[in-house]
């Protein structure tokens, strides 16, 4: 190595400072940076440098160059998107992970690396009460696997449905054609699904209908009904669906009792995107949400988002392991292996690329180091928090919260119309200070307001609100004297209209 | 958080101190570790802890239970399927990235990661000496992306050829029908590709030709060539070819001046897959192997592998980034962005899943603290180190040294016969001090010795010689033995029969 372990001792430690002293400050900067798009293209070198450098001018680089592009995706006043994950154990557990730099595609390229991915991944589907059947300490062929986003799941997902669908009618009808079967296929989400259901559906090959939702943005079972019903009719076949558990937009929950029993009748595979509000059901009080989660042949809850784990943790559990074997197994002699079972999965097979990390150490590090107690704190705090905002908001009558919030998002609107919600956002946006983004409701411009950071505070949150509150009395006010100038135009045109018509 | 910053700092650090003796005295371990399979599963609790505990805690079992259970990648005895990237700089690198903890999936969600992407991508592109139209730099619409493995980009770029061919034909011939021509799309690989190959076009439902090579593991244009005519005799579609620089199994390379110059005249895109020997192009004196990159569409090489950076960070460029964003773009009113140009890339359209990490981190640490000289210092070391290990086999006339190696990869086997060849395998598995792989050549069973290890030296390599050596002669001693019973008994047998006859 260039570098020897003194010197990586000493870079290392430094690197930790650096992070520690980052996160112990990060209220003196503004959440958005000072930039310009192309600013570090610009700043940085046209060419690799030629000889090696210091790892401190790699700090220092770090410090002067990088950290003022960032966008402070951990500062309190983040609001935007969903969260994503981290917390100080997650990242000395990603550190482990990277310091033995093993790719665990098979059991005996490393034994610990699949082992622990097994056993925290049972931890948990107890924790999140999922059925039983979908966890590998079960004695049928479910398990759980560790994916590297929900967009991956849900092709995953669709992958192995695709195949099932294949083989099941090709088996009770060995004259079909599997191109012709393949055509036929269609999948369905809701119209409030994330931009990746949509795309897994293009990436997979699939028609995907994102079919209307309902006032409160949820699929509902009737509307699912018709659409199997029309595409059957067209001679096509229903064979996968996306429920959502938390909507992109509003977190909106899909009835999956609903969903499910109809699944169920067809043959369809059910996928359950639980992706952001998925860490809530580790609360028993949150576990209504995914009532029919029993119809479910597949589903996905990002650790990485609201568990406190670093990106990339999504983590997948099947109701049948042999259904992704089946889609995804290639076999050569050079991985060839110690035979094990699906108890002590293989898991290339379980998943898209052949390589993988030792991803379930940051999620057992967390585990560990919060203890299940712990994690259940944070996410009643993080609700909690999102209430209190909800109240700051409801208590001024110039806005409107809606929906009804019930996890970490809160969303809200000026009354008086989306030209001046928009305008309120990118005022806000302009700023620096708070960071959100929008959405729409009922064809409404909304705001998105997330709890994000595990380092908001009540007082956080106060000052969010007292920034958004001083930017909306400005909008209000100049939107007053322009309407009022209106008025008094209207007031001299009616005039003259009414002069010109009565000349 | 639960762990305050000052935990962190004690926590990381000791983290760090963790790793670094580890590799201090990495030669102390064997490089397979002493476990049963379900050992680790057995041993941690059923359920998640509810209490949390210290960190003390999770670096005692990380290194009571996790280290004891792992195989050993960068132990200097690690000579098995081809390297994956680690250097105390790249560690180093992803632990900023971790902290940071941003997700970038378009310019205002991080400028810096989007943008430090641009910039190390254009550094590397450089030094791998690509055509200019492949960087980012360049005036076209070329440019290069990180993903997260050579499997990700061959069906990232499959998906696109696909998109591609489809959109062009129907373009040409409104008439046509997209489905029709999606059934008739053929890709087209070597019978030696990597088993990702073949499980992109399972994974994009799209026939996958595993072209038979020529003697020395290439696949020829004149084989090609006749694979086209076959299938467009056939009424199917010529759409999406996979060259090898760098086989899996014996490191061959595809003559990409062959196949390049057929992939044009039929309008099929060119993706070349140098996962792992891509590496080498940093210096001047291989880039013969790459002859004929001018004709690709898209060109991967696994910085992760060869180059020090830990996985994962598969580089790959395209000629022309639309191709991937017509293929790829979901648009979302929670996405709406900052307007960028192509110079200044929504990532997220590039890719398949949404979310991306702050990957160019570790690649740019490596890059200044290696240096473009350390890099190649690196790459010229290990191949040297591969020679000499070829030199040792090839001085003992017991073993046959095949093909001629060029990389960091040695192929041999033993002159008398693939079953003493794979118990040779067998019994230094068993013994956990060599880590090798099997191949196939010519239809015999070879091991591959791999040169992987950072650490690796004159006297490691010798050490595993030896080790060869002596497991050798125990095999061939025990062999002789059972041959000259087999010919006694062959003799015994001639007689009787000689004797039966002759009654």
């Amino acid at each position: 190595m260039e570098m020897d372990s003194k010197q990586f001792r000493e870079f290392g430690k430094a690197a930790i400072d650096i992070l520690a002293d980052y996160y112990d400050h990060i209220r003196d900067r503004n959440v958005l940076p000072s930039v310009e798009p192309g600013q570090l293209i610009r700043q940085m070198s046209e060419d690799a440098p030629e000889q090696p450098c210091d790892w401190q001018d790699v700090l220092k680089d770090f410090t002067e160059m990088i950290l003022p592009g960032t966008t402070h995706w951990h500062h309190p006043q983040f609001h935007a998107y969903y969260p994503t994950g981290i917390s100080y154990a997650s990242i000395v557990g990603n550190l482990l992970s990277d310091g033995l730099g093993v790719v665990g595609f098979n059991w005996i390229a490393s034994p610990a690396c699949t082992e622990l991915e097994v056993v925290t991944m049972n931890w948990l589907g107890k924790l999140l009460g999922l059925p039983e059947e979908f966890l590998n300490c079960s004695s049928g062929p479910g398990g759980g696997i560790i994916q590297g986003s929900a967009s991956e799941s849900t092709l995953v997902g669709l992958l192995a449905a695709k195949d099932k669908m294949i083989r099941r009618l090709i088996k009770e009808n060995p004259d079909l054609d599997p191109d012709d079967i393949r055509n036929k296929l269609v999948a369905y989400t809701s119209d409030q699904c994330n931009s990746s259901v949509e795309k897994a559906g293009v990436l997979g090959s699939m028609k995907m209908r994102l079919l209307k939702s309902d006032a409160f943005g949820k699929l509902r079972g009737d509307t699912l009904k018709k659409a199997f019903e029309d595409d059957v009719a067209d001679g096509l076949i229903p064979c996968y669906v996306v429920a959502n558990l938390g909507t992109t937009g509003t977190c909106a929950f899909d009835p999956l009792y609903e969903l499910g029993p109809i699944c169920k009748e067809n043959n369809v595979w059910l996928h359950v995107d639980a992706a952001y509000a998925g860490s809530a059901f580790i609360c028993p009080e949150y576990r209504g949400f995914m009532k029919g989660v029993e119809y479910a042949d597949s589903f996905d809850m990002n650790a990485h988002k609201w568990l406190l784990v670093n990106f990339d943790c999504s983590a997948m559990w099947v109701r049948d392991g042999y259904d992704l074997i089946n889609a995804f197994d290639v076999q050569r002699i050079y991985l060839d292996d110690v035979k094990t079972s699906l108890k002590i999965p293989d898991y290339r097979h379980w998943q898209m690329p052949l390589g993988r990390r030792f991803r379930s150490l940051k999620l057992w590090s967390v585990m560990k180091t919060y203890g299940a107690e712990g994690l259940r704190r944070h996410i009643r705090n993080h609700i909690s928090l999102a209430q209190h905002f909800a109240k700051l908001v409801k208590s001024d009558d110039r806005f409107v919260v809606e929906p009804e919030p019930t996890m970490g998002l809160v969303c809200y609107r000026l009354k008086d119309g989306d030209n001046l919600t928009k305008k309120l956002l990118e005022n806000l946006t302009a700023k620096k200070k708070v960071f959100m983004v929008a959405a729409s409701y009922r064809g409404r411009y909304i705001i998105r307001w997330v709890i994000c950071s595990l380092f908001t505070t009540k007082e956080d949150v106060e000052f969010s609100w007292q920034n958004i509150k001083k930017e909306a009395d400005i909008i209000c006010i100049s939107n007053k004297s322009v309407k009022s100038k209106i008025s008094n135009i209207e007031s001299i045109e009616s005039v003259s209209i009414y002069e010109e018509k009565t000349k």
